[in-house]
């Protein structure tokens, strides 16, 4: 049987009653899970834009650590969909004269501090900056200590509720490009880079990365993290040994030091920032 | 430019097709997130109130400190947007005598259990009790260890969904008022208080409130706290030496004691729960 | 029955503006919260099903430990409703010859490696299990070392926008079993067992279900777990000594060890997977 009902809607507030489809909204901080203050930027973006789609990439940056925060949005927003905004909190600077920021890139925005926090999303991407001015999306009362729930959060979620970013404040040229995280060249065969992240699983994240040195695919390689070097490429975690140290191109097309079921970081004795050098022959 | 769309729905369920605005419902306990708990309690509010959005304040509070918990909701809930239900679940007693309850403050709703964890709330707002004992809105058997599954959430959930507090139980006014937090005077320029909280970043969070100790602004102070005593007051983090501990205001308006991109508590070997005395001159 | 309703849509974007009942989706795995893994899954999930709602069971799994995964997820899916879709990711074989697989039962789906982590939903219900094959639901290049973002998560998202199981892969019935999980008979009165878990209070989740071991509730029992016996059955946690272990019932049937306030796991020096031992008289 077929009824036919016809639901006349508020003209002011159909929001009240359909819902848009929701934009999404990620956080990156340093300001780890066991205090208020991730919950507290929650409850401020919700009151500016009810229907966004909060997701968390990491809370565990370790605190004022400009380059992992760098690195961890640098690897997750390319995931997601266009138009997600990536509000990024790690800002040891907060309340000083450094710039807040909106970034597009890739089709997505980016806010949070002028500080290098988007090196990676500079590097890999046409993009435009804008400083932050426009009083209008802070919350009222702004602290000298808590710039993301005063200023980055809403900006963010007004961004999510599609207030474009030209409304926030004016381009600029003078931002903080940061480190651009790459191998530096050191002889004919050889460069030195970094362990940009020791993962939960203790595989050791290089900022070498596949797409720059393909070679590794196919010619000899010695690459030496902490005490150790290896020559063996394996293409997953079972051929890898307990005990013995191999690069693997992880998930991201970094290579990657890994032991099998392990930690190579605790055998090779490195953490995030650790030196590492690759050879090529 | 507006168009006509006809959509055929089953008739039993429209729901599925219209969602209403969802509605904010907030989860802090001291659970931890390495056990399932807190995904269980998620699962019975989603099957009751589909369309609730849930947001994690934390669930690292201590276990079985419900001072800590009632800092933690104390801080948060007045970012969150009217109506939104705050579900806190500190429980000790769990299984014993005490009893569950829902307040009404400040335009949002609080559920949990009447141990003084919503002390904070009780000495800010206008408030009403509600004993909940309406079993209806509880899952049909309640378990003697995890409330928190059994008539916690769900009355959350329940509330999320519209239902009204007079409906899950009667006013009480015996409940728990617990420890206001406040200084106590101890001489004619001097209060005895304590460190409510060490931040992530190990700023120490006294319950010394500049609304209420105005004259730290504008006149010299002596703050002592652990092994030493600061009398520097800094606008922000920036301006803190990392070795020598100054005075901010915090961004909930509370004084903080911070050293810059340090922790002062480990330099002043100060925890939750820690003494602290203020001299005004 | 159907019943028709007309609404007044702007021309543009009526997918911007009806939304369907989110499904939700569950995520459990090894991979912490510290890295962007688990972030980086829901941005593939959110491009494919925007409405999804995602729900962490927990990310702590002990790294590559199947059988604690299972245990999470064993114990947390029944309480979610009905299609609700749980991806499970405790994969130590990834990029090896391990199965990737859908499992119906209870009314809901579940997306992980073939490698035992369902073990407590085949034990528990009806089920079957399919061989996950068709790439049309892979992200297009698959990785050797993150089949959770390339394989799983965008099945799973597939299958929370109504993708049937048929259209993933065949049915299988060689798929790993896994371990029962369930004691073992010593003697006429006696059962080795083991703990599942030690939870955050530190209470020990024995592998002896009240259902499987009714006696316990009305005749002499002891339990041996670590260095102590205990024969005393409580009803709540307050029942109990902070200094003498006792056993109640747990919130999900099973028989727990604890303590008033404490760690029973410390006071008795047990960790996940130690044995335990039920005599009953």
């Amino acid at each position: 049987m077929i009824e036919v009902v016809t639901i006349h809607l508020p003209k002011k507030s159909p929001r009240n009653i359909l819902q848009p489809m929701p934009g999404v909204l990620t956080l990156t901080t340093d300001f780890g899970t066991d205090d208020h203050f991730v919950g507290v930027m929650k409850g401020v973006i919700l009151k500016i834009a009810p229907s966004a789609k909060l997701i968390d990439i990491t809370h565990s940056v370790t605190p004022f650590s400009v380059t992992e925060g760098a690195f961890e949005i640098g690897e997750a927003y390319r995931w997601f969909p266009k138009k997600t905004v990536h509000l990024v909190v790690v800002d040891p600077g907060v309340g000083s004269a450094r710039r807040p920021i909106v970034v597009e890139a890739g089709g997505q925005y980016f806010v949070g501090p002028d500080n290098g926090v988007f090196s990676m999303i500079y590097s890999r991407n046409l993009h435009s900056v804008r400083h932050i001015s426009n009083k209008k999306y802070f919350l009222r009362n702004v602290s000298q200590t808590f710039h993301g729930r005063d200023i980055f959060a809403p900006v963010a979620a007004h961004l999510a509720r599609g207030v474009k970013p030209s409304l926030v404040g004016k381009r600029v040229d003078n931002y903080v490009r940061g480190d651009s995280g790459k191998p530096v060249r050191t002889g004919t065969r050889c460069w030195a880079g970094m362990i940009l992240k020791v993962d939960r699983f203790g595989n050791m994240i290089t900022n070498f990365h596949v797409e720059e040195f393909p070679d590794v695919l196919n010619r000899p390689f010695v690459l030496l993290a902490g005490i150790r070097t290896t020559d063996k490429l394996i293409h997953n975690f079972t051929e890898a040994s307990p005990t013995e140290p191999a690069v693997v191109v992880g998930s991201s097309g970094f290579l990657e030091v890994v032991v099998n079921q392990g930690s190579a970081a605790k055998l090779l004795g490195c953490a995030n920032g650790s030196p590492a050098e690759l050879s090529i022959y």
